[in-house]
Protein backbone atom coordinates (compact mmCIF):
# COMPACT_ATOMS: atom_id res chain seq x y z
CA UNK A 1 0.00 0.00 0.00
CA UNK A 2 1.07 3.88 -0.60
CA UNK A 3 1.12 6.05 2.63
CA UNK A 4 -2.28 7.72 0.54
CA UNK A 5 -3.58 4.17 0.70
CA UNK A 6 -2.79 3.59 4.45
CA UNK A 7 -4.24 6.55 5.46
CA UNK A 8 -7.34 6.51 4.01
CA UNK A 9 -7.86 3.07 5.10
CA UNK A 10 -6.98 3.95 8.67
CA UNK A 11 -9.52 6.78 8.17
CA UNK A 12 -12.13 3.91 6.88
CA UNK A 13 -11.68 1.18 9.97
CA UNK A 14 -11.89 4.10 12.35
CA UNK A 15 -15.04 4.92 10.80
CA UNK A 16 -16.19 1.58 11.06
CA UNK A 17 -15.48 1.46 15.14
CA UNK A 18 -17.36 4.13 15.17
CA UNK A 19 -20.11 2.93 13.57
CA UNK A 20 -19.75 0.10 15.57
CA UNK A 21 -19.92 1.72 18.62
CA UNK A 22 -23.15 3.51 17.83
CA UNK A 23 -24.31 0.45 17.17
CA UNK A 24 -23.68 -0.80 20.30
CA UNK A 25 -24.59 2.03 22.57
CA UNK A 26 -28.05 1.68 20.63
CA UNK A 27 -27.65 -1.90 21.46
CA UNK A 28 -27.43 -1.51 25.09
CA UNK A 29 -29.62 1.09 25.41
CA UNK A 30 -32.74 -0.71 23.99
CA UNK A 31 -31.87 -4.22 25.98
CA UNK A 32 -32.00 -1.63 29.09
CA UNK A 33 -34.84 -0.05 28.15
CA UNK A 34 -37.18 -3.47 27.18
CA UNK A 35 -36.05 -4.66 30.80
CA UNK A 36 -37.48 -1.23 32.24
CA UNK A 37 -40.30 -1.60 30.18
CA UNK A 38 -41.05 -5.51 31.56
CA UNK A 39 -40.38 -4.43 34.96
CA UNK A 40 -42.84 -1.61 34.96
CA UNK A 41 -45.34 -2.69 32.35
CA UNK A 42 -44.43 0.63 30.32
CA UNK A 43 -46.65 -0.61 27.01
CA UNK A 44 -45.86 3.55 25.46
CA UNK A 45 -41.75 2.47 26.02
CA UNK A 46 -42.22 -1.24 24.94
CA UNK A 47 -43.76 0.36 21.63
CA UNK A 48 -40.64 3.15 21.14
CA UNK A 49 -38.38 -0.01 21.41
CA UNK A 50 -40.11 -2.16 18.89
CA UNK A 51 -40.14 1.29 16.59
CA UNK A 52 -36.20 1.87 17.20
CA UNK A 53 -34.87 -1.62 16.07
CA UNK A 54 -34.98 -0.22 12.38
CA UNK A 55 -32.20 2.27 13.85
CA UNK A 56 -29.96 -0.56 14.17
CA UNK A 57 -30.63 -2.10 11.37
CA UNK A 58 -30.12 0.78 9.16
CA UNK A 59 -26.80 0.55 11.09
CA UNK A 60 -26.01 -2.73 9.80
CA UNK A 61 -26.67 -2.12 6.92
CA UNK A 62 -24.50 1.29 6.67
CA UNK A 63 -21.44 -0.95 8.21
CA UNK A 64 -22.14 -3.74 5.23
CA UNK A 65 -21.92 -1.46 2.73
CA UNK A 66 -18.94 0.14 4.17
CA UNK A 67 -17.27 -2.90 4.31
CA UNK A 68 -17.85 -4.12 0.89
CA UNK A 69 -16.64 -0.49 -0.34
CA UNK A 70 -13.57 -0.89 1.86
CA UNK A 71 -12.38 -4.29 0.36
CA UNK A 72 -13.23 -3.52 -3.23
CA UNK A 73 -11.06 -0.14 -2.38
CA UNK A 74 -8.07 -1.30 -0.60
CA UNK A 75 -8.09 -5.34 -1.04
CA UNK A 76 -6.82 -5.12 2.58
CA UNK A 77 -5.14 -8.49 3.65
CA UNK A 78 -4.13 -10.44 6.77
CA UNK A 79 -4.40 -8.29 9.63
CA UNK A 80 -6.44 -5.23 8.20
CA UNK A 81 -8.64 -7.80 6.10
CA UNK A 82 -9.40 -9.92 9.63
CA UNK A 83 -10.41 -6.23 11.08
CA UNK A 84 -12.78 -5.35 8.93
CA UNK A 85 -14.26 -8.85 8.74
CA UNK A 86 -15.04 -8.66 12.13
CA UNK A 87 -16.41 -5.45 12.05
CA UNK A 88 -18.73 -6.99 9.88
CA UNK A 89 -19.59 -9.97 12.22
CA UNK A 90 -20.01 -7.68 15.12
CA UNK A 91 -22.70 -5.52 13.16
CA UNK A 92 -24.45 -9.13 13.10
CA UNK A 93 -24.55 -9.99 16.52
CA UNK A 94 -25.34 -6.45 17.86
CA UNK A 95 -28.62 -6.30 15.49
CA UNK A 96 -29.21 -9.95 16.62
CA UNK A 97 -29.28 -8.53 20.52
CA UNK A 98 -31.28 -5.60 19.31
CA UNK A 99 -34.31 -8.26 17.83
CA UNK A 100 -33.93 -10.21 21.04
CA UNK A 101 -34.79 -6.67 23.21
CA UNK A 102 -37.61 -5.86 20.21
CA UNK A 103 -38.57 -8.94 21.17
CA UNK A 104 -38.99 -9.31 24.99
CA UNK A 105 -40.49 -5.21 24.39
CA UNK A 106 -42.95 -7.43 22.62
CA UNK A 107 -44.49 -9.26 25.37
CA UNK A 108 -45.05 -5.86 27.80
CA UNK A 109 -47.87 -5.53 26.12
CA UNK A 110 -49.71 -9.09 27.11
CA UNK A 111 -48.41 -8.48 30.72
CA UNK A 112 -50.43 -6.04 31.35
CA UNK A 113 -52.28 -7.51 34.17
CA UNK A 114 -51.37 -8.26 37.52
CA UNK A 115 -47.63 -8.92 37.50
CA UNK A 116 -47.41 -10.62 40.90
CA UNK A 117 -43.85 -12.55 40.27
CA UNK A 118 -41.96 -9.44 41.62
CA UNK A 119 -39.30 -11.67 43.14
CA UNK A 120 -38.87 -13.24 39.45
CA UNK A 121 -38.52 -9.74 38.17
CA UNK A 122 -35.73 -9.04 40.12
CA UNK A 123 -33.91 -12.04 38.91
CA UNK A 124 -35.11 -11.13 35.61
CA UNK A 125 -33.23 -7.80 36.05
CA UNK A 126 -29.89 -9.21 37.35
CA UNK A 127 -29.52 -11.76 34.67
CA UNK A 128 -30.03 -8.63 32.11
CA UNK A 129 -27.45 -6.76 34.16
CA UNK A 130 -24.83 -9.29 33.76
CA UNK A 131 -25.54 -9.34 30.14
CA UNK A 132 -25.04 -5.95 29.57
CA UNK A 133 -22.17 -5.83 31.40
CA UNK A 134 -21.12 -8.36 29.18
CA UNK A 135 -21.76 -6.40 26.27
CA UNK A 136 -20.71 -2.97 27.63
CA UNK A 137 -17.13 -4.88 28.13
CA UNK A 138 -16.58 -6.59 24.83
CA UNK A 139 -17.77 -3.35 23.15
CA UNK A 140 -14.82 -2.09 25.01
CA UNK A 141 -12.36 -4.91 24.19
CA UNK A 142 -12.74 -4.11 20.75
CA UNK A 143 -12.69 -0.61 20.30
CA UNK A 144 -8.86 -0.93 22.39
CA UNK A 145 -7.92 -4.15 21.24
CA UNK A 146 -8.11 -5.76 24.99
CA UNK A 147 -8.00 -9.53 24.29
CA UNK A 148 -7.78 -10.39 27.83
CA UNK A 149 -11.11 -8.45 28.47
CA UNK A 150 -12.35 -10.07 25.43
CA UNK A 151 -11.68 -13.31 27.24
CA UNK A 152 -12.90 -12.62 30.39
CA UNK A 153 -16.27 -11.74 28.70
CA UNK A 154 -16.19 -15.19 27.03
CA UNK A 155 -15.33 -17.02 30.05
CA UNK A 156 -17.97 -15.24 32.45
CA UNK A 157 -21.28 -16.10 30.07
CA UNK A 158 -21.41 -19.25 32.02
CA UNK A 159 -22.67 -17.24 35.47
CA UNK A 160 -25.63 -15.69 32.98
CA UNK A 161 -26.19 -19.37 32.11
CA UNK A 162 -26.16 -20.55 35.62
CA UNK A 163 -29.04 -18.06 36.66
CA UNK A 164 -30.90 -18.96 33.24
CA UNK A 165 -31.05 -22.37 34.58
CA UNK A 166 -32.01 -21.29 38.16
CA UNK A 167 -34.38 -18.93 36.88
CA UNK A 168 -36.38 -21.36 35.27
CA UNK A 169 -36.30 -23.92 38.26
CA UNK A 170 -38.03 -20.75 39.87
CA UNK A 171 -40.58 -20.35 37.06
CA UNK A 172 -41.47 -23.98 37.25
CA UNK A 173 -42.30 -24.19 40.77
CA UNK A 174 -44.86 -21.24 40.10
CA UNK A 175 -46.16 -22.64 37.36
CA UNK A 176 -46.88 -26.36 38.91
CA UNK A 177 -48.28 -24.52 42.35
CA UNK A 178 -50.94 -22.40 40.59
CA UNK A 179 -51.50 -23.46 36.87
CA UNK A 180 -53.13 -19.38 36.11
CA UNK A 181 -48.83 -18.57 36.44
CA UNK A 182 -48.71 -20.87 33.51
CA UNK A 183 -49.15 -18.14 30.89
CA UNK A 184 -47.17 -15.25 32.51
CA UNK A 185 -44.16 -17.52 33.15
CA UNK A 186 -44.00 -18.91 30.08
CA UNK A 187 -43.75 -15.19 28.49
CA UNK A 188 -40.47 -14.28 31.35
CA UNK A 189 -39.62 -17.74 30.07
CA UNK A 190 -38.66 -16.45 26.38
CA UNK A 191 -37.84 -13.03 27.48
CA UNK A 192 -35.30 -14.96 30.11
CA UNK A 193 -34.10 -17.36 27.29
CA UNK A 194 -33.78 -13.79 25.10
CA UNK A 195 -31.42 -12.73 27.74
CA UNK A 196 -29.46 -15.83 27.75
CA UNK A 197 -29.21 -15.32 23.62
CA UNK A 198 -27.70 -12.00 24.13
CA UNK A 199 -24.83 -13.37 26.64
CA UNK A 200 -24.55 -15.45 23.70
CA UNK A 201 -23.77 -12.83 21.41
CA UNK A 202 -21.48 -10.94 23.55
CA UNK A 203 -19.43 -14.15 23.83
CA UNK A 204 -19.68 -14.07 19.57
CA UNK A 205 -18.35 -10.67 19.77
CA UNK A 206 -15.65 -12.12 22.36
CA UNK A 207 -14.68 -14.88 19.87
CA UNK A 208 -14.38 -11.98 16.91
CA UNK A 209 -12.15 -9.89 18.91
CA UNK A 210 -9.61 -12.02 19.64
CA UNK A 211 -9.36 -13.48 16.22
CA UNK A 212 -8.99 -10.10 14.99
CA UNK A 213 -6.20 -9.34 17.37
CA UNK A 214 -4.45 -12.89 17.69
CA UNK A 215 -4.89 -13.94 14.25
CA UNK A 216 -6.33 -17.53 15.55
CA UNK A 217 -9.27 -18.81 16.96
CA UNK A 218 -10.28 -19.18 20.44
CA UNK A 219 -10.84 -22.93 21.60
CA UNK A 220 -14.36 -23.95 21.32
CA UNK A 221 -14.47 -25.52 24.76
CA UNK A 222 -16.00 -22.77 26.84
CA UNK A 223 -17.02 -24.38 29.63
CA UNK A 224 -20.70 -23.94 28.86
CA UNK A 225 -23.28 -23.67 31.54
CA UNK A 226 -26.80 -23.70 30.00
CA UNK A 227 -28.72 -26.36 30.69
CA UNK A 228 -31.95 -25.37 29.40
CA UNK A 229 -32.44 -27.94 27.08
CA UNK A 230 -31.03 -30.28 30.11
CA UNK A 231 -33.99 -29.44 32.55
CA UNK A 232 -35.75 -33.12 33.33
CA UNK A 233 -38.63 -33.56 32.29
CA UNK A 234 -41.52 -34.44 32.92
CA UNK A 235 -40.94 -32.96 36.50
CA UNK A 236 -42.22 -34.52 39.54
CA UNK A 237 -44.93 -32.87 41.70
CA UNK A 238 -46.52 -33.63 45.29
CA UNK A 239 -49.76 -33.55 43.15
CA UNK A 240 -52.11 -36.14 43.19
CA UNK A 241 -52.72 -37.37 39.07
CA UNK A 242 -56.10 -36.68 38.52
CA UNK B 1 -14.39 -5.50 -16.87
CA UNK B 2 -12.55 -7.24 -19.58
CA UNK B 3 -14.11 -10.49 -21.56
CA UNK B 4 -11.91 -12.12 -19.18
CA UNK B 5 -12.60 -10.86 -15.40
CA UNK B 6 -16.18 -11.33 -16.40
CA UNK B 7 -15.56 -15.56 -17.37
CA UNK B 8 -13.49 -15.02 -13.87
CA UNK B 9 -16.45 -13.33 -12.10
CA UNK B 10 -19.22 -15.52 -13.38
CA UNK B 11 -17.00 -18.96 -12.27
CA UNK B 12 -16.99 -17.08 -8.80
CA UNK B 13 -20.67 -16.77 -8.82
CA UNK B 14 -21.18 -20.28 -9.65
CA UNK B 15 -19.17 -21.32 -7.11
CA UNK B 16 -20.80 -19.46 -4.50
CA UNK B 17 -24.22 -20.82 -5.50
CA UNK B 18 -22.91 -24.10 -5.41
CA UNK B 19 -21.25 -23.92 -1.83
CA UNK B 20 -25.12 -22.20 -1.49
CA UNK B 21 -26.76 -25.55 -3.06
CA UNK B 22 -24.35 -27.51 -0.69
CA UNK B 23 -25.29 -25.66 2.72
CA UNK B 24 -28.66 -24.96 2.09
CA UNK B 25 -28.98 -29.16 1.51
CA UNK B 26 -27.39 -29.93 4.80
CA UNK B 27 -29.64 -27.84 6.59
CA UNK B 28 -32.71 -29.19 5.35
CA UNK B 29 -30.99 -32.47 6.11
CA UNK B 30 -30.36 -31.41 9.94
CA UNK B 31 -34.26 -30.20 10.23
CA UNK B 32 -35.55 -33.16 9.27
CA UNK B 33 -33.69 -35.45 11.26
CA UNK B 34 -33.70 -32.64 14.03
CA UNK B 35 -37.99 -33.44 14.16
CA UNK B 36 -37.07 -37.49 13.94
CA UNK B 37 -35.16 -37.68 16.41
CA UNK B 38 -37.45 -35.66 18.54
CA UNK B 39 -40.60 -38.02 17.31
CA UNK B 40 -38.39 -41.17 17.70
CA UNK B 41 -36.45 -40.31 20.74
CA UNK B 42 -33.02 -41.03 19.02
CA UNK B 43 -30.60 -39.43 21.13
CA UNK B 44 -27.71 -41.26 18.98
CA UNK B 45 -29.41 -39.86 15.81
CA UNK B 46 -29.62 -36.48 17.75
CA UNK B 47 -26.10 -36.38 18.83
CA UNK B 48 -25.15 -36.85 15.57
CA UNK B 49 -27.25 -33.63 14.19
CA UNK B 50 -25.24 -31.87 17.04
CA UNK B 51 -21.98 -33.08 15.90
CA UNK B 52 -22.83 -32.16 12.06
CA UNK B 53 -23.43 -28.17 12.92
CA UNK B 54 -19.94 -28.06 12.64
CA UNK B 55 -20.13 -28.67 8.60
CA UNK B 56 -22.93 -25.96 8.42
CA UNK B 57 -20.85 -23.52 9.97
CA UNK B 58 -17.28 -24.55 8.14
CA UNK B 59 -19.31 -24.17 4.79
CA UNK B 60 -20.32 -20.27 6.34
CA UNK B 61 -17.02 -19.76 6.78
CA UNK B 62 -15.53 -20.71 3.49
CA UNK B 63 -18.70 -18.69 1.57
CA UNK B 64 -17.49 -15.53 3.53
CA UNK B 65 -13.60 -16.37 2.44
CA UNK B 66 -15.17 -16.78 -1.27
CA UNK B 67 -17.13 -13.44 -1.16
CA UNK B 68 -14.55 -11.35 0.29
CA UNK B 69 -12.05 -12.55 -2.29
CA UNK B 70 -14.35 -11.99 -4.99
CA UNK B 71 -15.06 -8.42 -3.95
CA UNK B 72 -11.59 -7.66 -3.49
CA UNK B 73 -10.58 -9.09 -6.57
CA UNK B 74 -13.32 -8.28 -9.30
CA UNK B 75 -14.71 -4.72 -7.54
CA UNK B 76 -18.20 -5.82 -8.38
CA UNK B 77 -20.68 -3.11 -8.72
CA UNK B 78 -24.30 -3.27 -9.16
CA UNK B 79 -26.30 -6.29 -9.62
CA UNK B 80 -23.37 -8.46 -9.69
CA UNK B 81 -22.27 -6.81 -5.93
CA UNK B 82 -25.67 -7.58 -4.98
CA UNK B 83 -25.31 -11.46 -6.16
CA UNK B 84 -22.37 -11.79 -3.88
CA UNK B 85 -23.58 -9.36 -0.93
CA UNK B 86 -26.97 -12.09 -0.91
CA UNK B 87 -24.83 -15.15 -1.29
CA UNK B 88 -23.74 -13.45 2.10
CA UNK B 89 -26.74 -12.64 3.73
CA UNK B 90 -28.00 -16.07 2.76
CA UNK B 91 -25.41 -18.30 4.44
CA UNK B 92 -26.13 -16.70 7.57
CA UNK B 93 -29.81 -17.53 7.38
CA UNK B 94 -28.85 -21.00 6.87
CA UNK B 95 -26.17 -21.07 9.21
CA UNK B 96 -29.08 -20.19 12.42
CA UNK B 97 -31.53 -22.56 10.56
CA UNK B 98 -28.65 -25.67 11.39
CA UNK B 99 -28.72 -23.88 14.97
CA UNK B 100 -31.93 -23.90 15.37
CA UNK B 101 -32.33 -27.50 14.52
CA UNK B 102 -28.86 -28.31 16.93
CA UNK B 103 -30.83 -26.95 19.34
CA UNK B 104 -33.93 -29.25 19.35
CA UNK B 105 -31.79 -32.32 18.79
CA UNK B 106 -30.08 -30.80 22.02
CA UNK B 107 -33.64 -31.32 23.90
CA UNK B 108 -34.19 -34.85 22.82
CA UNK B 109 -32.19 -36.67 25.25
CA UNK B 110 -34.01 -35.42 28.15
CA UNK B 111 -37.57 -36.60 26.36
CA UNK B 112 -36.11 -39.72 26.72
CA UNK B 113 -38.80 -41.14 29.06
CA UNK B 114 -42.78 -41.55 28.16
CA UNK B 115 -43.70 -38.82 26.07
CA UNK B 116 -47.56 -39.08 25.89
CA UNK B 117 -48.48 -36.04 24.00
CA UNK B 118 -48.13 -37.81 20.42
CA UNK B 119 -51.13 -35.70 18.88
CA UNK B 120 -48.61 -32.62 19.60
CA UNK B 121 -46.15 -34.36 17.80
CA UNK B 122 -48.07 -34.71 14.81
CA UNK B 123 -48.52 -30.99 14.74
CA UNK B 124 -44.99 -30.16 15.78
CA UNK B 125 -44.24 -32.35 12.27
CA UNK B 126 -46.92 -30.44 10.45
CA UNK B 127 -45.08 -27.33 10.93
CA UNK B 128 -41.67 -28.52 10.90
CA UNK B 129 -42.71 -29.87 6.89
CA UNK B 130 -44.21 -26.04 6.33
CA UNK B 131 -40.59 -24.83 7.21
CA UNK B 132 -39.09 -27.28 5.22
CA UNK B 133 -41.16 -26.33 2.39
CA UNK B 134 -40.30 -23.04 2.60
CA UNK B 135 -36.42 -24.00 2.66
CA UNK B 136 -36.73 -25.91 0.07
CA UNK B 137 -38.31 -23.35 -2.26
CA UNK B 138 -36.83 -20.59 -1.26
CA UNK B 139 -33.59 -22.65 -2.39
CA UNK B 140 -34.69 -23.08 -5.43
CA UNK B 141 -36.00 -19.63 -5.99
CA UNK B 142 -32.08 -18.71 -5.29
CA UNK B 143 -31.23 -21.07 -7.54
CA UNK B 144 -33.16 -20.10 -10.30
CA UNK B 145 -33.46 -16.70 -9.76
CA UNK B 146 -37.24 -16.73 -9.57
CA UNK B 147 -38.85 -13.71 -7.74
CA UNK B 148 -42.29 -15.26 -7.59
CA UNK B 149 -41.40 -18.25 -5.90
CA UNK B 150 -39.31 -15.56 -3.43
CA UNK B 151 -42.90 -13.75 -2.82
CA UNK B 152 -44.72 -17.14 -2.40
CA UNK B 153 -42.50 -18.07 0.37
CA UNK B 154 -42.44 -14.76 1.98
CA UNK B 155 -46.21 -14.65 2.28
CA UNK B 156 -46.80 -18.15 3.39
CA UNK B 157 -45.00 -17.52 6.19
CA UNK B 158 -48.25 -16.36 7.53
CA UNK B 159 -49.44 -20.50 7.37
CA UNK B 160 -46.10 -22.07 9.75
CA UNK B 161 -47.15 -18.97 12.53
CA UNK B 162 -50.72 -19.68 12.79
CA UNK B 163 -49.94 -23.37 13.12
CA UNK B 164 -47.45 -22.39 15.48
CA UNK B 165 -50.27 -20.44 17.98
CA UNK B 166 -52.68 -23.19 17.40
CA UNK B 167 -49.98 -25.66 18.82
CA UNK B 168 -48.62 -23.27 21.44
CA UNK B 169 -52.61 -23.01 22.68
CA UNK B 170 -52.91 -27.07 22.86
CA UNK B 171 -49.44 -27.17 24.82
CA UNK B 172 -51.18 -24.95 26.96
CA UNK B 173 -53.95 -26.76 27.84
CA UNK B 174 -51.99 -30.13 28.35
CA UNK B 175 -50.16 -27.85 31.20
CA UNK B 176 -52.67 -26.69 32.72
CA UNK B 177 -54.76 -29.93 33.14
CA UNK B 178 -51.54 -31.62 34.46
CA UNK B 179 -48.69 -29.85 36.30
CA UNK B 180 -46.80 -32.93 35.08
CA UNK B 181 -46.64 -32.08 31.87
CA UNK B 182 -45.12 -28.78 32.52
CA UNK B 183 -41.91 -29.58 31.48
CA UNK B 184 -42.31 -31.85 28.61
CA UNK B 185 -44.49 -29.01 27.24
CA UNK B 186 -41.40 -26.02 27.66
CA UNK B 187 -39.49 -28.46 26.01
CA UNK B 188 -42.15 -28.85 23.44
CA UNK B 189 -42.50 -25.04 23.54
CA UNK B 190 -39.10 -24.33 22.74
CA UNK B 191 -39.05 -26.71 20.02
CA UNK B 192 -41.79 -24.73 18.29
CA UNK B 193 -40.38 -21.84 18.35
CA UNK B 194 -37.47 -22.70 16.95
CA UNK B 195 -39.11 -23.80 13.89
CA UNK B 196 -40.98 -20.66 13.73
CA UNK B 197 -37.81 -18.93 13.54
CA UNK B 198 -36.59 -21.63 10.79
CA UNK B 199 -40.00 -20.15 8.91
CA UNK B 200 -38.47 -16.52 9.86
CA UNK B 201 -35.24 -17.37 8.19
CA UNK B 202 -36.41 -18.78 5.23
CA UNK B 203 -38.47 -15.08 4.81
CA UNK B 204 -35.35 -13.45 5.24
CA UNK B 205 -33.87 -15.60 2.22
CA UNK B 206 -36.90 -14.59 0.46
CA UNK B 207 -36.22 -11.08 0.97
CA UNK B 208 -32.45 -11.58 -0.24
CA UNK B 209 -33.77 -13.54 -3.26
CA UNK B 210 -36.12 -10.58 -4.64
CA UNK B 211 -33.60 -7.74 -3.37
CA UNK B 212 -30.90 -9.83 -5.46
CA UNK B 213 -32.94 -9.97 -8.33
CA UNK B 214 -35.11 -6.80 -8.88
CA UNK B 215 -32.33 -4.37 -6.90
CA UNK B 216 -34.87 -3.32 -4.24
CA UNK B 217 -36.46 -4.07 -0.86
CA UNK B 218 -39.80 -5.96 -0.53
CA UNK B 219 -42.11 -3.35 1.25
CA UNK B 220 -42.14 -4.53 5.40
CA UNK B 221 -45.31 -4.59 6.01
CA UNK B 222 -45.86 -8.81 5.14
CA UNK B 223 -48.73 -9.72 7.17
CA UNK B 224 -47.08 -11.10 10.30
CA UNK B 225 -49.37 -14.08 11.97
CA UNK B 226 -46.97 -14.75 14.74
CA UNK B 227 -49.03 -13.84 17.68
CA UNK B 228 -46.84 -15.85 20.54
CA UNK B 229 -46.01 -12.48 22.40
CA UNK B 230 -49.61 -12.46 22.31
CA UNK B 231 -50.77 -15.21 24.16
CA UNK B 232 -53.21 -13.40 26.84
CA UNK B 233 -51.58 -13.66 30.16
CA UNK B 234 -52.63 -14.83 32.88
CA UNK B 235 -54.57 -18.14 31.36
CA UNK B 236 -57.88 -18.82 32.96
CA UNK B 237 -58.63 -22.00 34.31
CA UNK B 238 -61.63 -23.31 36.23
CA UNK B 239 -58.99 -24.35 39.12
CA UNK B 240 -59.72 -22.95 42.45
CA UNK B 241 -57.36 -20.38 44.00
CA UNK B 242 -55.07 -21.84 46.63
Amino acid sequence: MTEHTIRAFDADLQALARMISEMGGLAEKQVIDAIRSLDRLDVAMARRIIADDAKINGIQHEIEEKVILTIARRQPMAADLREIVAALRISNDLERIGDLAKNIAKRVSVLDNDIQLRQVMRGVEHMADLALVALKNVLDSYIRRDVEKAVAVWRGDEEIDAVNNSLLRELLTYMIEDPRNIGICIHLMFCIKNIERMGDHATNIAENVYHMVEGKMLPDDRPKGDLTSLISAPIETKRKSP
